[in-house]
Parts: structure tokens; sequence; C-alpha cells
């Protein structure tokens, strides 16, 4: 069962600090729960008061007739713990904290928060917030309005999470007049207890909510998140709203909640792993929302635009294209039956341009053309008030019934005002979204088409299986690895490493250079010389016994300057390898997404420009393509001067291995190979450099 | 006189085709000047009636009292011309085609539109379309409202010029539930003969109008548009949606309006070079016209939240930053004054979190402090539905005195319902845009700032004088301009390059590199080899005359195979240049923007990325620098890896005099330094490698 089912779903709610007051938290929780048709006993607690607002009032919990299936404290922060203590002491388990003064404050209001966690782990309790606004649920069966927003939003059938209440409320007020409804609103506060992951739990089993929305200014449990969402989203939507994204967003993110710091550079592709869809302001959020709450998912890209104003449709086109959705190619008979029932002045290619004069016939015998076209997945429909003898509710009125029947995704734009002759009830009975600007609905439909795109990676993605390469021994060093030992490691995950040895004799190095038959490099190999380049300690092009002597004996010279008297010269000699793409991985072990792996182009790219993806570790060879396809620089990737083009699946394997040796290895604390060289004949990545370095405890 | 004068002013007009047909642009267009209170003479023009709407109908011109100061033309197509040619044998000279069928529809289209170019000629006629939907006029002397729309917008100051007339209906109709009127509005249409260009020096000098605003799909004349445009801009601002961005909003576009495509990789710059404010969205130009004529600019940056709720301010605070804005650092007396007056749950810093207690006191106190603080520019004022006893309508009300008198720049945010708590006409009287959402606000804030910088960017611009260099001569050459002339040329543009020889004789290289007692690079010069690096005939690093006569030997050998039998190897001997930064400048000459510009970063990074940056030619060196911190690549400019930071004024004059060169040199279609090389000590850049082509006429 889940933990907010009681929160979500009480048979009774004692308000503990209910109050007659006016302008007072404990007066208006009660009347918002009155003000829808709430069907479980209330009990309103407060030792001074007999009665409010009609319902008898009871001095304490011990005076209830039973024990309350949710209890919400509305009392000030400094008598939260007493009586959050005497409830679970009372045996109550579920409870909502309203109260601010928390962790949200500092000082004093970090220890209270502290206590309430403490009794939560003490007495098992499923606590919601402190300092959060409450919940909603609009289920037929419940109707509980349990928070103090003035606002009672329109039922339907999306979720709202918002770690800001106030948020929640602006949103739900600003819906009052449109076509979004809502079914589940919980105000997740500081979550010294329930989490957004515990909400999302309750709704990926709520058929009432069809999708998820959330408003989010930080994730606490990156790891967990991750498993549920990934989870739900596979047959729910989740659109997320991720505040503090930049520098001064952030600042204000923990000043509000005292939020935990989220590194940025990783959110990204965090979502993306997870399958929600983040979205860059409210006005997205919403857009979406409301397309995916009433239309089915476009079954591809191609979107046909259907006008009677020229303008609008260039917009709509411009946009489909910028957002990752495409113009539909409309089929030559397509094209000549519209051409033979419109006038020569309109556009027959997409966007249909049916101009001004078009009548609601107009739109209907078109729109049923367009719905023939299997090459359209889905429409766009604008419509601009029309200078003939028609209206928009006229144009509606004569597409409801073909409308209902396609199975296309159909998105109206109404750029007109919401009078009379608008017909909003109309749209309102489809269940259409009617948006007021063509951008808006293009938005909303390239969400739907990338969600749909996001199950389909779930599918293709859960296909592909990673088999464990851990053996039982962890590295124990502490500090940066042995090259020779992280070579091995590697080799244990498959990885290519360019053969070396590691040796101060000047005939093992010989016999090693003879052997390969190839040019080698040669460094000074103790760890107590760092600048290796820089102090001359390094030789490349060595490819005869001569040339080996010769450098051996010129490092030496030179490393005796820097290494302590007693320590000979000791030598990394490295097969060279040829120039070729260069290309690098990274991990590290973050203390809040824990092992985090990136990609990106090596060289100068890499410093320049940050060309990099990230995601969290382990990835499978599926999102580790989506990884280089993330990548600025894909000329490169895609073969360029004279390089052959890298082999995505090969590099995809390899990056998988890597994940899985950072996950599976928690000792490591940093790695980076840097580079890897695309090896073209043998079809593979080789690491030439590397380090990585065990977590000192 | 503006050419528009009469077309937005007119005294009188005759309407030739008006019409008591219902659904008919005869009537529709008659029934919209009605529609307001024109002061003017109307004239119907019909043969087959007496009488239309209670006016008095003409049967033709020559039957009217006397010469109408405007005559519009609403027949179908094919009766255009004729009637066109009898307003103007008539001495009519002011007149707008209504009539679609040009242009756009292509065939015989096309012809009709060029038998009116020819009258426009012929007649010196203002003529307005075809193809287009009309104007309107609302200043108080005029109210003209002389088009075929069914919506009557709002007056006020806001111009809209529309190359989609539709588009102009479907925004006056959806603004007139807002606070955003109009003064003009101008459908464009085919642009004939009057282009956005004229209508923008009308608007330039029109009292009414104090913002512009723009929806285009194609420029038809870059040169007079950058000049007139960068006149208003500096002191009126202009804001434009360009449509046709990507491939298939052109295409749309294009069938459209048979709109001359436009290149859009310079696009960007030329707007910028322009002033003029570019949006994306129809939400972003409207939302920016209700700030700009309601508002005054922004002094600076510094932006302050003042909210009752955290997530819409966290949500600011995210925007403003992704902006180009930033977050004030409030005063640490500010502080201190809102520590004093807020609750211990609020938040003090920027932003200023007052929590959901906060009542119409708490903003007027906090916003007056805020006032007080020379660090902030200005304020985004949040208001959600308050739980507490106060409404937005009362909050406003109590900020009225302190917004009249503050001077800083004052956006408002209300995320609730457009209720009679609201207050709306409060705001509407305080001339205050209100937004819904805390983001559409920050980016209406963000275009002023912009477009505040863009003027002092006028001025500091201004204050650059590109002296003229051109002497009388030009190249006079078919295809590639030889080396030593190109090289020439540079010098006379103040252009750095490589010192060189061309020569056959090995006594005379030898000298060369003797003289400059450096390396040099030997390449063969004969124009009849063209892969020279491939074929080996390229040498670096020769330092002494052996080396010299070798290379000349070798290069003698292998160029013998690739020569014709009668011609002797050539050779170019050049300075080897230490390597560095390498730049990228390049030109071309565009049928439609003429002489363009570019700056690249060398090498890989215009190959891979293509970091570059446009602008029409030519440019003074402080738009050269814009140009410079357009790039991806700062890094590179920096310094980076040892290299010291390129020196940016001195970069820019290069750029200034090779687009001065461009400009002056018409002969000139394409030319290319790439690379030039920076050379740190002597802080230039110097071209070590180039070709020009003259066009072969």
């Amino acid at each position: 069962m889940n933990r907010l089912n009681n929160i979500l779903n009480p048979a009774s709610v004692a308000l503990i600090g209910a109050s007659r007051k006016e302008g007072s938290l404990g007066k208006m929780f009660l009347e918002a729960i009155l003000r829808m048709d709430y069907k479980g006993d209330i009990f309103p607690v407060n030792p001074k008061a007999d009665e409010i607002n009609g319902l008898k009032c009871y001095p304490n919990i011990h005076a209830l007739p039973f024990k309350p299936s949710l209890s919400v404290i509305l009392l000030p922060s400094q008598l939260v713990i007493e009586s959050l203590k005497e409830l679970a002491e009372f045996g109550v388990k579920d409870i909502i904290v309203v109260s601010a003064g928390f962790k949200e404050v500092g000082g004093e209001g970090i220890k209270r928060e502290e206590a309430i966690k403490n009794l939560v782990k003490q007495y098992n309790l499923n606590l919601l917030g402190p300092n959060c606004m409450g919940v909603l649920n609009t289920s037929p069966n419940v109707l509980f309005n349990g928070n103090f927003s003035p606002v009672l939003p329109n039922p339907g059938h999306v979720a709202f999470i918002s770690q800001s209440g106030a948020l929640g409320v602006g949103i739900m007020e600003l819906m009052k007049e449109s076509d979004l409804g809502f079914s589940v609103f919980v105000s997740a506060g500081n979550k010294a207890d329930i989490s957004e992951n515990d909400v999302l739990e309750y709704l990926a089993q709520d058929v009432n909510t069809t999708v998820i929305t959330m408003y989010l200014e930080s994730i606490d449990d990156p790891k967990t998140f991750r498993k549920i969402a990934s989870k739900i989203a596979s047959h729910k939507p989740i659109i997320a709203l991720k505040a503090g994204r930049t520098a001064g967003g952030h600042n204000a993110a923990s000043s509000h909640t005292g939020a935990l710091a989220n590194p940025e550079f990783i959110m990204d592709g965090f979502f993306k792993q997870c399958g929600v869809l983040r979205v860059d302001t409210l006005q997205e959020l919403i857009n979406a929302a409301r397309a995916f709450s009433s239309q089915h998912l476009p079954a591809g890209g191609n979107t046909a635009i259907i006008t009677n104003a020229g303008g609008p449709g260039i917009i709509a086109s411009d946009y489909i294209e910028k957002s990752g959705l495409s113009l539909a190619k409309l089929h030559k008979n397509t094209v000549k039956k519209l051409r033979e029932i419109l006038p020569a002045e309109a556009a027959v290619t997409n966007p249909v341009d049916m101009i001004a004069s078009a009548t609601e016939e107009t739109y209907s015998r078109v729109a049923e053309i367009i719905a023939q076209d299997d090459g359209v997945d889905s429409v766009i429909l604008i419509m601009v008030k029309p200078p003939v003898q028609t209206t928009p509710r006229k144009i509606i009125g004569a597409l409801q019934e073909l409308i209902h029947n396609c199975s296309k995704t159909i998105l109206p734009v109404l750029m007109a005002a919401r009078d009379e002759d608008a017909g909003m009830e109309i749209f309102k009975s489809m269940n259409l979204p009617l948006y007021s600007y063509p951008e808006e609905a293009v938005q909303a439909l390239s969400a739907m088409w990338k969600y749909h795109q996001y199950q389909q990676r779930f599918r293709k993605s859960e296909a592909v299986v990673v088999k464990p390469k851990m053996k039982d021994e962890r590295l124990d060093y502490k500090g940066q690895v042995p090259f020779k030992d992280l070579n091995n490691l590697l080799k244990q995950y498959d990885i290519a490493s360019a053969p070396f040895i590691v040796s101060g004799k000047t005939e093992e190095i010989i016999r090693f250079q003879k052997k390969l038959s190839s040019d080698i490099v040669l460094k000074i190999a103790n760890e107590q010389i760092i600048h290796k380049t820089e102090a001359g300690l390094v030789i490349l092009g060595l490819n005869d016994a001569r040339k080996i002597k010769d450098a051996i004996a010129k490092m030496s010279e030179d490393a005796a300057l820097l290494l302590p008297k007693d320590i000979s010269p000791l030598f990394l000699a490295q097969k060279q390898i040829k120039k070729g793409i260069e290309l690098v991985l990274g991990g590290k072990r973050d203390p809040l997404f824990g092992a985090i792996v990136m990609v990106g182009i090596g060289g100068i790219f890499i410093e320049v420009i940050k060309d990099v993806s990230f995601r969290l570790a382990p990835v499978n060879a599926y999102e580790a393509k989506e990884m280089l396809a993330e990548l600025q620089s894909q000329v490169l990737l895609n073969g360029f001067r004279g390089n052959l083009a890298v082999d995505r699946d090969s590099f995809a394997y390899t990056i998988q291995q890597f994940s899985l040796l950072l996950a599976e290895h928690e000792e490591i604390s940093e790695i980076d190979l840097n580079p890897l060289i695309w090896i073209e004949e043998g079809n593979f990545a080789m690491a030439v450099d590397m380090r990585a370095t065990v977590k000192v405890e």
C-alpha cells in the first residue's frame, strides 16, 4: 500500500489548530475542505473553541470519537513537535504538517525539522511537510480539498506535485478559466519524510490521473527517482519544471526551502534517462499537460497545418521544424483533391492555407481529405476570426464528428477573442485543448511526440541487457590507481588500452619495442614527477634500439634532478597510436547523484566548447548511443578530413562497459580515459592515457 | 512627405468595388470603415448600386464630386489592372489594392503584378498591396479603419506592420481583451510598391506610435531597411518576428506570398546590426510590445523580485539569469530594513519572498524599501492569490502612488483569475502591463534591457568613424585574383600578410630566406596545379640554402609530371609563421543582402561547429567587436594553452578594414583570408593564405 493512501483518501480528518480567527491557517484550511463535498468526518481540534463553522470542536485528540485517518497540524512552528509526539503516541500514522518555520528558516528551524525526522522514524509515520500547503484529490469518491488555498480548482486528470505550494495555487487559479483540470495536487514542502518519489508511486496507480506534472526545486534521492519515474514514464507522461537551473535561480531555491544543491550539469541527462519531459517555463508545462490530458499521442512526427490565414501557418511551420517535428509531405492525391475544392489563391501543399474565404464547409472538406492521408500523423488546426459568414463556433461544430472519429492527434488554435462566436463549450465538450497561438500548439505537440519516442526508447532500451562484470575484489588503494592495475581493470570490462610495459631496464624496453615492431612512446613513470611533458620526460617516435637507448640515457639524466637520490628512474613504454579521432570517457561519484558517466570529444573540443554528455551510471549501449547523438561535434564522429566515421555501436558498447565499471566499483571516486583514440582498422576505441582515484575515506 | 501619408490619413476615400453583397470584400471593407468614427468622405463606387449602407454610390470615379484622397480597389483580380489605370489617368496617386490573385498564385498572377508595377512607375503612384488586408489608424484625428477585418482593435500606441493581413487580425482580436492597444496597422501584402521600409519611415515620425512591431516573411531591400531601421531604433523600439527561419517555414513563406528567399544565416546578425529586436514567437512579440508601450526602459539589468510565493520567485530568478539580466544584489541596509518588517520565514535577499501572509501593507512597505535601493533597476512584482484577507486589487491599490513616482521599471505578474478581486481596471488605469507567468514578465523586461543596450551601442558605434580607403582603381580580372595583387590590396586596407616572393629562380628564393633569416614555406605556384598539399608540393621548415635547393629540385621534378611540357615551375616562398590562434575572415556578395562579412575561429572549429558570425559590410570596429563576442569559442580568443589573448581592438580594426575592402570593391564576389594567424609579438592578425574571386559577368 502506498504511503500517501490515507493522506489523499482520508476516511476522516483531524485539524490540529483549527480556528475561528479570520485569516488564520486553521480557519482557511477548514473552510477549504468544506468548499468541496468531502464525505468523511472532520474533527476540528482546539481547546479554546466548542464549535467552528458549525462543526463540533474537540479540546484535544484524546477527546475524538475515534482515531482519525489523517491528522493535519496547523499550529505555530514551536508547538508542532509536541503535537506531533502526542499524535504519534496516540497511534496516528498519517500526518500533514502545514506549519512553516523549519529547515527553510535555518537556525532553530533546522533543529525542529530534525526532531520531526526523528519522530517519523521512531513511530514509523507517513508525514507530508512541514512548510507545505496540503493536498487535493478531486476523485469523485474522495473530493478532499485539504489545503489552505482560497482556490477550488477544476477537476480533471492532471496531477500536480509542487515543491512550492503557492505556485500550485497560482497555477490552479490561472487554470480556472481554461480547459485544464486537476486530479491530485500535493504540496511537497520541505519533504522531511514524504518526497516526490512517494507521490510518484501513488500517482502511478491512481486511475484518475493520466498526466503527472511536477514543479521541483531539488531532487533528494535521484536514484530512487530514476527507478520510479522511468517505470511510470513507460505508460504515463511526467512533465517537470525544475527550478534552480542557473546560479541565481539556485541561490533562490536554497534560500526558499533549504533545498540541497543539485549539480545542474547532470540534470538534463538525468531527466532524459528517467523519461521525464523537462520544460523551461510554466506555460510550456501547462500547454503540454493540456494536450496530454485530452488527446492521444501522435503516431509519428509528420504534422499537417490547416489554416485560414497564411502568416500563422508559416509561423507554425517554422516552429514545427525547430521542435523536432516535421512538416508532413502531403500525398499527391491529397494535393489533387485539395486543388479541386480550394480557390486558386489557396496553398494546397503543407501548410494548407485555405485563405480568408474558408467557411465551415471548407474546413470540414479539407479536414476530411487530410484525415485520409496516411503521411499525416497530427494536425494543427488554425482559425483566425473569418471575415466571411462563418464563426469558429460553426467551424468546430462542422468538424465535431470528423475529429471524434479521427485517429490523428489534433490540436486547435483559435486566434480570436473567447466570445460567444468562439464556441468554447463545444471545444470543451470535445475535450480539445484550445490554444491562442500556433507556437503553443506546436510546442505541446512536440512534447507529445518526444514522449512517444521516450516510450519507444524504453522498449528498445529494455532489450539491451548489461551483464554484471564485477568480480568480488575491490581496488584497495588510497589515491591514484597504478597504471598497470587500471589497465587490468579496463581489460576486465572489455575496454582496450595501448600495449605497454613499466620497467627500469633498457633491455626490456628494447625487447618490448621489437616485439611490437612499431613506434613507442617513452614516459617517466616515477610517481614523484608530476609535470612529465613540461620536464621533457615524454619522448615519442622511438623505433629502434639506438633511439631507445639514447632516450633512456637522456631522460635518466634529466629525471635524476627531480628524483630523490636513492630512487632509480622507472619508465612507461607504450605503443604509439597513430593519430585518429580523440574521445574522452570520464566518471565521478557525486554526493547526490552517485556514479556519473561523461562522454566527450577529446582534445581541444572538450576544453573549448565543453562538448560533453552526462548520465547516471550505469547506462546500456542504447542510452550510450543517445549520449553520442547529443554531442555537438557530430561532424567529427561522422568521419572528418579523411578519418572514417566512429562506429557508434562499438563505441556505445565501450561507454556501457565503462559506466558499468564505475557503477560496480564504488571505491572509485574519479576515473578518466583521455584520450581514447579511435582505431579505424580494429573498429574500436583504445584508451591511451588514463587515471583513476580511489576515495580516501 | 511620406508615401503613406494619404493612405493612413485620407481626407476622403473611394471604394472601387464597394458592394451590398453579404460576405463580399466590398461590403466588409465599407462596414469596417463605418465601425470607426471616420470623419472624411466615403465614396462607394459600383455601377450596379445607387446606395450602399446609407451612402450614395457612384457608377465610376469620374462621377465623384472631387478627386478622392485615397482609393481602395476591392475588385476581382482580373479587373484590377484596368481599374488601376483608370484611377491613375484620373490623377489619383494613393491607392490600396486589397484584391488577391497576383504574385502569390504564380502564372497569370505574376504577369498581373508586373503590370501593377509598371503602372506605379509610369504614373508615380503610392500603392499598397496587392493581396493585402488594408490599414488602420486609431489616431483621434483620423480614426480610419480601412481594412476588411471583422475586428475593431483597441486604440493605443503600438504599430503593427504585417506581411500577413490575417495574422494582424488574429493578433488584434486576441488583444481585444488585453491591455495592448494599436496606433497603426498596415497589411503590407505582396509589397509590389510600398514596402515595410516605407511604412517604417512613416512610423518614425508618427507621434501616436511609440513601439513598432513587425511580422515579416521576407525583406526585399535589406540595405534600405538597415538604413531606416537603425535610424528609428535609436529612439523607437522595433520588434520583429521574421518567419521562414527554417527550411520548412521557408517553403511555406514562399508559397504564401511568393516572397524571395532570404538566406537565413545572415538574418540574426542583420537584425542586430539594424538594432531590431528579433523574437521567436508571437507571444514574445506581444509581451515585449506591452512592456515597451507602457513602461520606461530599465536603466540597467539589475532586477529585484518581490513575491508572496516562493516558487514563482525562483522561476523568475532562473529566467532572469538566462535572459541576460541579473538578479540585483540588495544593499545591506535594504536587507536590514526588510528583515525588520518581514516574518522570520520570509526571504529578505533577492528574490524577496514575503510568504503567503503578506498583505497589501506588506507589499507597499517592501516595495518602498526596494524602490530606495540604487542597486535595483527593475522590479518583477509577483502576486499569487493570497490566502489572507487581501486581494490583488487591494495590493495594487496600495502601490499606486509608489509606482507612479518610481523611476524603476516595474512589471507585475498576477498568477490568479481575472475576476473582480484582480483589480484589472486599476492596472489598466496605471498603464501597467499585467502578465500571468513570471517568465513572460522577465522575457519582456529582458527585451527592454537589450533595447537599451542597442541604443547605447548606436551612440558608441556612431563615434567610430571609418575612413574610405578606396582609390579609383578596380581589380580588372575575371576569376581568381593573383596572389601578389591580392596582397597589395590587403596592404592598402592595413591588413598584414606574411612576406613572400613568387619566383622560378632558386637564387632569388635563397636570398629571400636569407634576408628574412627565418624558416620559409615553399609552395608550387603554377595555376595549373590545384591540390598542392596532396601532391607533396608544399614543403615547410626551409632555413638554409641547401635545404631550399633540395626542395626546389624535388618539387621541380614532381611538378614536371603535372605541368604542360613548356611551362617551368614557379614557386611561392613565404615566411613561415609560428603557430598561433587561427582566425578566418570571409566575404561574399549576396544577391539580396549585398556584401556580407564573416568572422570565424579557424582550423577545425569553423568546419566542425561552424563557429562564425555574419554581418552586412561594412562594419565599424565597434560592430566588429560584437561579432567577436558572438563566437562560441571565447576560450580560444581569451588565450588558451599558453597563447596570449587576441587583442580584440586590434583584430576588430582588421575586421573593419576587411569589410571596407569588400564594400568598396564591388567587383569582388568572394574573398577569404584563411587562416589569419594571431601574431602575439606584433599584436595583430597576419593573413597567411588568401584567395579572392572577381565576378565574371
